[in-house]
């Protein structure tokens, strides 16, 4: 029942996230407005109904209503309340995209947070390194943003050192909108320099990752046997708020009182 | 002789593919309307003998024309039937460029596919990290799409958030169009470090892809020694529409009939 | 002297390309012709001067004249001459940005050539899974360049299928001019997916490339002892015309005559 | 104490970056002129006295002014001076930026020069195999944007071969700006052709570093027990001005003379 409760609630914040997108484009909105607005009342007050439950079910409400996840549910439930007191409405509709972070509480299904966290780790171990590239990557843009900012002017859309130093982060990533771009024979010579230096060093981010993937692949070997998947839902204690029991649970892997009391 | 047809089937395909792309140039198509058309019945005309000869010499014909390819080749073969009877003969043209799915049939060739298969068995066994990877991408698109929607506005291109994460698929995948670009200052920091995480996240498929083949090869080695190359053509078998026999092949593999019996 | 002989060649050799490029710039050509042309006319002098030179010394010269260098050497020479029999001084002046290519006999130091012939082993065997990776690619962009061009049509710019596959090329390969950019809904969600699969699919060839790299480094520690760096220079035999002779050899290594015989 | 100063003169210097930022951009300038004057009179006089105390404090002076660092802390002192006898303040401004290098001296830690260390020795060791690779990029742009400057011509934007080469490179790296395009059927091939090379171009730098920072992944492991931290300081000896003493050295490692002695 936990489990079929957090498939209904993975629908309806995918379809309020879905919500929030028609409703930024004018058109759409211009149309159907109200049906739009019914909509949202609707998921308004479900995720109000569900806050409110969750808060009474858990014997310690507080310990949920500060934590992150308490948080975000709140402000998912709040933004359409806030309109009727305050205008900018814009704003309170962004703050509904936020739902999706809710998404995260449902989808933690053993199996793709074993590879998430494996990817964590990864980035972990090689904290230096990517430290030492991304330092490596501003230092050359803020140099190579000034001399460009030097070299081209105003005129070819350098107008000012950080406005340089967006363009030289935009070349060097390999982007290239294009909405700045070198006009003089210097700038184009400095900026193809920049390119292949960019073309370098793509590379490290590869080369850590691909070595600590392939470290990982041969120590994941040994670790294998001991791991098992296991299905968990979104159903907190009631007791001590812990999440991520597993489908069929009876009994709180944390404090030990029984879960579906009520 | 079934190579040497699939020979000429393979150039009857490509050619009726550059036909179709002609076609499509407005230009061209107002000059050499006529040449082009008859050209376009004569492809026509062939595949309608070889879709009814398939049909005819193979025992269980329904079988063929169920399956994937013979569906394929039935599609192959009435668009231009089909402008006869129906008005925007546009999406007739189009669907002429199915065509080259038959091709995929024709370059079975054994090489090919054990390449092809060691690439579909990488992106098997590492679907969940794909999996991660994806789904982080959207997430971030998402939540980042949103943020620049609010900061932006419409005035710089960000007229909806489904535009606004369009703008930040093609800025976090580094391909950078340039039809919408930030101009304020906070829209462009955003901007640059979406970026870096760009070029940081694009080094997930690499590394995923390098240890797979990495293990491959070394598994590889061992297995090298059992498998051999063999030609093998489109003929189908009479009897039970079973396709890849080998090039000098006499009795079908799969259900052990005489294949040239006519 | 075979040596510094050849160092004179370089400087003139990129001295020349630099004058090519320099007078296909208008404003550089219409301030400073004479001097381009006087420069020209000298360059094109002394490679006739070598290009003789190098027939007379040589014993087979017929070998030389229709070798690979030796077409190269001619073609590098007598642009200028038939400036003055042809108009379209333009092609002529394109024809002599091909001397580049005489730099790659001067450069075919050792070392270089050592690391440049591991990277075509490298390519050599994974051609399979290069050829299936283009492959992918090209039936990829033929595909969806054919659905863009039915959903976007000309007013996004896909005026016709050759278009819009040479835009899915542009996007897959995320290097994303913006020219052309689509701007219908359902366009942006395809674009967006064939972004994300350039994005995946880049990894292939790097993780080729990196497996490949890998195994040779492996066997390259076998093998290493036995290898020497060795200079060589562009002095070629006059008895047999073989190339790459060490700076100071006395004797051809191809047919053991004496070199410096003049 | 060192480390202490070293603290204040990293936020100082990042601050008076920040004052070259803003000060660049038109629009902030033009209001608050004045207080960003008066800070870079605050910043300058603060290098002016700190550059005067390392002169004095140090045994050796001139080895100190004419050292890499000595240079850079001069040149981080004077424009303010400077722009007093020159016009042109604007590249003064520039010169200020490039009191970023002093930063360089105070991130000196051991742990992230290990890591950089260990990148630069990457790059060593693969010398040979990146000079090719930039070469055949250097090669392939001449040849490529030549062909394409003649496919093409003026009305693309390909104004000269110079401008074509640029061009190339911006294709090659998969930056593409947009600002030029081809727009012929041929320029569009060729320019398809380019895309897909460099996008296995691009492969190489990367292959070449996954397998360097494979290499030192399995030596650093034989390594690893004999490096240990040390938190350094760019404190220099008064008798040597050797620097990198540590935290709380108290005889230069070089001379062996008392460091705090004053």
């Amino acid at each position: 029942m936990g489990k079929s409760f957090d498939i209904l609630l993975f629908i309806i914040i995918i379809l309020s996230i879905v919500l929030v997108m028609l409703e930024s484009i004018k058109s759409f909105d211009a149309k159907y407005h109200d049906y739009l607005y019914t909509a949202e009342w609707v998921i308004t007050v479900f995720f109000t109904i569900e806050y409110i439950a969750r808060i009474i079910s858990i014997k310690k409400p507080l310990k949920y209503i500060f934590s992150f996840y308490g948080i975000v549910d709140l402000f998912s439930t709040i933004p359409l309340y806030l309109s009727f007191f305050f205008a900018g409405s814009q704003v309170f509709l962004a703050v509904r995209a936020l739902r999706l972070l809710r998404v995260f509480r449902i989808l933690k299904l053993v199996r793709f947070m074993g590879e998430a966290s494996q990817l964590k780790e990864a980035i972990k171990s090689s904290r230096a390194k990517i430290a030492v590239f991304i330092y490596t990557v501003l230092i050359l843009s803020v140099i190579m943003g000034t001399v460009m900012y030097l070299i081209e002017g105003a005129e070819a859309g350098f107008t000012s050192i950080p406005r340089s130093i967006y363009w030289t982060i935009v070349t060097l990533t390999t982007v290239g909108y294009g909405d700045i771009a070198p006009v003089t024979s210097v700038g184009q010579i400095i900026a193809a320099i920049i390119m292949i230096l960019g073309y370098g060093i793509i590379a490290v981010p590869t080369g850590i990752v691909t070595v600590e993937f392939a470290k990982q692949g041969s120590t994941a070997n040994k670790k294998d046997k001991n791991v098992k998947e296991i299905h968990t839902n979104t159903q907190s204690c009631p007791h001590c708020t812990a999440e991520n029991h597993q489908d069929n649970a009876k009994f709180c892997y944390e404090c030990g009182n029984y879960l579906n009391e009520h």
